[in-house]
């Protein structure tokens, strides 16, 4: 399937790990749909990972980047629009890691250096993202900036642990920085808040699977799937959604408009 | 511009006035990308406006019904479905209007009889559409149904009057709705919040000029004009967005998430 | 308990229908907290409670008016003045009822009727309490009206059906009526979104008992009661939170913030 | 002005600078209503302040803490125990301040030790804050918890700069720790969401003025002050709210529920 929705585009795209990465098939559908981009990773992540296939497969370049370091990131702006021979079109931040979570932390009882490393990492790590973006003016006109996030945002999941306040951070980055983005470059800034998603870094999560299907049942429509994250990223990076700017947007079957289905009773 | 987004689908497009009205702009844009519909309003408005224009450039026919009339939406639902020759696979509807801001009443001391016919014009219309598509079977798996609103459901623009409060419950049938017509039938149902749009209905609200100016100013990427809005439209009619429900979708510039423009000061 | 935290306030309560009642709960606590009040229900209503009882126990007398009548809530209005001997200082709104639950009407085919009616009393009814009290110049300078309210105005829950949509009306309308009556008066306008409670309109929707469990589970510190709902509504009186206006304020053991609470899937 | 609201409460209050902060004014309206309380502030914020005659007016002594530090919060929790004879009943914590403000760093633009810095001391320290309380069990049953927050963590205002990202942290916090506190303790966690106050603090952010005039404009009833703020607090301090838990109060004179007031466009 392909409508070139995305002829012409340049894009960086961050955090395809492997073929359960919500970035990996955007990746691939943004090149379905016309676009050339830039992939990127942490090398840490990249050395466990297969990028090298979706490269190949995408025609992309790989630039690794730690989101966390400037200086990283300044260098992966600049190469890729060597590479791509211009000014950004879409960016994908898909990135978030907890390491309270990974060491089994309880959020009532954390090591604060955790807390640190993991705001950092799921969240600094946007903002950092788009100084570098805004103050090389690296975007094109009429961009867009989509970074993905959950609803423990607005909700306790308890087994989300400090994620929760990581990914409320990050949303309010996209507000905050989508205003200057906005007002000066006419670049908008938007998060995707998915549904639970059964990605290697998703499911890793405690008690992930009876809360998949709780969120699937509850859901009207069924957890999202990444292949229809994919297409919903597209939207957004083409330009037929370009006043939709500095919004947290639900892409979730239904969940989060519901209060209760009865169907999870029986569970 | 075209990407046969939509190319093979079937809708229903209500509310197309004049070459101002959105829903004129999104039939227009719904044609460009390869959709047949059929088009609809009330007799009385059909009278003002030149919507045989749009029928003849966009190939389609028109099928006058009052929407607040469950007879003649059955009517227009069956009649669609022979003409378009199948099942629907998407609706917009705008329909709105007070006669209590068209009489000049207060919001503090209307006359209730005007209350009760703008909220059945303006809200219940919404669910009568709903109901008969629903209990006909007449969309389609994963069909797509947009209803336009604005932000005055959830913050106040004085001059709005009961309007506001008819946004409110219209997006709430919305929700209601889309909770069953995604259990059963795989329909997702949205709401669009969408900037003040000079369209001969939105400009004839008191202090129309002076709001519009303001929202632009607060609005990082300014207002969003109805041609955006009919891009946006065709968005949420394709197949890219399919897990997108029971939300009110933003398109609005930004406004929505802006606290406080200095510039606002200036006006 | 007491802290003549209303000594000396005049109100006017709807909805007291019998000791389960949640209005019943806050003329009782109002009472000890040394307000005055006029009690008031519709006279079919009236004849159902036992609100007499009510009467002697606060000292109160009672005027029977039917919510949707302009002419009996201006008769109250000022015959409440009359016994008060003065300006209002607190108005409960705490009416609901929809005839589609009543006659078992499903959400997705109601009977429009109904559906007009249930709307009338449950949200409009606010509406022409608040404009009498507004036109009359009723309400004393930082007085405080409340209505209460249910969190199916914001997500869905399937058996709470056109309940949900008047909801959410009555909410704009405390927004949107909030707006004039703080400009112009002084005057403060919430809703109080409370837990299900166990009242006599409360139990007779449809799987009560289930929800109500599911909801008490689901809340971190259980349902809140009506009893906790009087004392939060006598803060609402008070003179302690006269900046609060114009606000959906929860009142549900934190229900509203949760998305999954692993309990559930014990029920 | 008394009701002995807090008769016997034992509490801890952060953050009484001079006589304008909010926390000031909470702790003279919580010594009216018979609290008990502990007064603490960081050591180099205390040499500034004058928070000795506030601890002389209340018969308060005071502990002084880096709210950065769990050492200094481990002392503070069992020294307040100690002095006022038992468990704790309500916290207050009004604690923030943003480097990159105080050092003139643009938004789009700042230093990240110094965002690192504002983060760890206006929203980490709430949940330090917490987990030495949750972990001491030093929380009586029904204890309640305040923060204060501003509306920025929702909403753009352009000079509240990193500020904005580190309330939406602290608002998480509170939801986050807020289920753990409820299912585990009973205790409820809130903020509160405060309109522009002319405090020491809140004066020191660039454009303060025209800021708080707009706002002041915008709010029906006006902009709240710090008196007020200190009324709410004791109410949400009181048995009077034990269900409201894991909420984010607007206290604002309703700026947050407004879209637009014609006045503005005159300021």
């Amino acid at each position: 399937m392909s409508y070139n929705l995305l002829k012409g585009k340049k894009g960086i795209i961050f955090g395809a790990l492997d073929e359960n990465s919500i970035a990996w098939k955007t990746a691939e559908r943004a090149h379905e749909e016309g676009a050339e981009f830039v992939l990127t990773n942490a090398p840490i992540a990249m050395r466990m990972g297969t990028i090298k296939d979706l490269a190949a497969k995408t025609g992309s370049q790989i630039i690794p980047a730690d989101a966390t370091s400037m200086e990283d990131l300044e260098n992966l702006v600049e190469k890729s629009m060597e590479i791509l021979g211009g000014k950004i079109d879409f960016v994908l931040h898909s990135i978030g890691m907890s390491v309270n979570v990974r060491k089994g932390k309880l959020y009532t009882d954390p090591k604060y250096d955790f807390t640190t490393k993991g705001w950092d990492v799921s969240a600094v790590s946007f903002h950092k993202v788009m100084n570098v973006l805004y103050n090389k003016e690296a975007m094109s006109e009429w961009g867009s900036i989509v970074a993905l996030t959950y609803m423990a945002a607005q909700r306790v999941f308890p087994d989300y642990n400090d994620m929760a306040d990581n990914k409320a951070y990050l949303e309010s980055i996209a507000r905050s920085f989508g205003y200057f983005f906005g007002r000066d470059h006419k670049v908008r800034v938007n998060t995707i808040s998915q549904s639970p998603t059964m990605t290697t870094a998703g499911s890793g999560v405690k008690g992930f699977s009876d809360f998949y299907s709780y969120s699937d049942t509850m859901s009207p429509l069924g957890n999202a799937s990444s292949q229809a994250c994919a297409d919903y990223c597209v939207t957004l990076f083409s330009d037929l959604t370009r006043m939709v700017t500095m919004q947290n947007l639900l892409h979730d079957g239904g969940f989060s408009s519901m209060g209760m289905e009865p169907d999870v009773l029986s569970l």
